[in-house]
């Protein structure tokens, strides 16, 4: 099964690359931009086949890899 | 309004990032990952207020800025 993990800065935490692509938009004339947080999606092709199993792997991997969990947050989706 | 922008490497490219993330879960121990494919998402909050308007926006940004479109997919999604 797959399942698609986002790893998102957590609320207050100063996120510089999406302040730098806030900035580009800005010079390339896109008006109206007032914020964006840039965060990274890593989308996993796991054998298990039960959805509840696939959610504690994928769980277990961002506590422990994917996510520096004491500055971002994650999301998981099984697909 | 707010725009998700999603950032893929497109299908046959290879995923370095990725690649780096399958091996280091297998030595951390987890088993069966088959596959991994890391992109960056987007999160933009826009002035405009109508859904289109948003979209075509996020188009545009994309198209210039946001996505290497020789190499890379992305997806929009207006929150």
């Amino acid at each position: 099964m797959k399942a698609r993990v986002t790893v998102m800065l957590k609320a207050g935490v100063l996120d510089v690359q999406g302040e730098a692509v806030r900035f580009a938009l800005g010079t390339l004339g896109f008006g109206g931009v007032t914020g964006v947080r840039q965060g990274k999606v890593i989308e996993l092709d796991l054998a298990e086949n039960d959805r509840g199993a696939v959610e504690t792997s994928a769980k277990a991997m961002c506590e422990k890899l994917l996510a520096n969990t004491v500055i971002e947050g994650y999301s998981i989706e099984v697909l």
